[in-house]
């Protein structure tokens, strides 16, 4: 089982409410795909700001688990989300995570997010996860 | 019918999936009260890191609407929000905004979150709002 | 010695460059002082950005010295600066930060920042330093 | 005269304390370098802080500057910085921008620094400038 799926399935196991999916692991990133539902939407057909940081949160942690394993404690400690251009109602959203410093007790990623098959980002987010240090006795 | 009203009114009819209330809007500043949902949860008993950015993106808007009249065309340009304690699964969350800078164009805010009844913050968030320039016949 | 005066003579000792003194350390808590000189100074007038980051800064490292010791180690991580008024010219800068989360590996902050005796703010920064961890054999 | 020179010039003009100089300006990115001087260290052989800021603020400013011509009136409204790798004190300091969304209002670009020659970033920032409007009698 490569990692993408693994990642898939622990996700559906211990996330069963995140609906999005992880598209592609790289070294050190990520692509992850989110297709809009009802509930995503605002008035004037646009997409809610939680659901773009969802994607963004989604894609730095699912880089991370690439990176260091299947590791469930890490924690978003500080995200950063600058909003560029109004997102399609009707394409997904892709989330795309680079990891621009792995840390033993931190990891820090960008990530861009798109509606697919445009060029211009809907949103960049700069994000930190703390990893939880390494137990003694399971080395 | 008092500002608070108004704006709760206001959410229902354009934001209907938003389930927070506005509990206060006081001068450049807002109470926001977010009852937890099943789906709001995460294993372990933690809050869902969107579910909070949600909570302090509406604590910012509604301080703004209380400021700037009902104005549903501004829109979030920034927020970066830090991640302080491990929210309570089974307490609302509590997000308290007070403006720091209400500019023509832009509008700065910044919201703690906390975990009711609880002294420590949960979370800690500042946001930036665009506002649409006036149109010059409406003025 | 009381802890204020500690603060200023360490920092004159370690870090030469830094012009700012400090005011005052409350519980969590720090107040920092910077007299303006000619090369914190910008055309028009105003106060460069990156005398303002300083000061935001410096608040943030001393209010955390004033809590856990005088821990040279502990570094920036994460600062994140809106910039909300323009400054005067002609009066010291002030800046007043408030621990908002005081952990083990990180402690986060914020900060406002005002030209003495003007009520508005010039600017705002929430940040992050990590302190590093106690070595076994000194404790 | 090529549009990097213009911005030198301008910089050494209206801003004679800023020591960095710009490299190169490319489409929606900027590259600036900044040789360190002894006040820009800190003990223990590491970069100050605001040392860092300013390359990332003056990387961004430079690059709006090669977009939209010389305004000198831009102003950072938010930057949020990153601290990711120990700079070395004896490289020069190398600033990479690009611009993520160009408004009418609000240009936002993002900012690599590195330490010359090494791989590693050493600090990584988004910012965000506030363009003011044009004049009509000037168009």
């Amino acid at each position: 089982m490569d990692i993408t799926t693994q990642i898939n399935s622990f996700l559906k196991k211990d996330f069963p409410q995140v609906t999005s999916i992880v598209e592609d692991i790289g070294p050190q990133s990520a692509r992850v795909r989110h297709q809009l539902g009802e509930g995503d939407l605002r008035p004037g057909g646009t997409v809610s700001g939680p659901v773009m940081f969802a994607v963004a949160d989604l894609a730095l942690y699912v880089a991370i688990l690439g990176e260091i394993g299947l590791v469930p404690l890490a924690v978003t400690t500080n995200l950063n989300i600058n909003f560029l251009n109004k997102p399609s109602a009707d394409k997904d959203l892709i989330g795309e995570c680079r990891l621009i410093k792995v840390g033993k007790a931190l990891i820090i990623g960008d990530v861009f997010i798109y509606s697919e098959g445009q060029e211009q980002p809907v949103a960049h987010a700069t994000g930190t996860y703390a990893i939880p240090p390494k137990r003694e006795n399971s080395a």
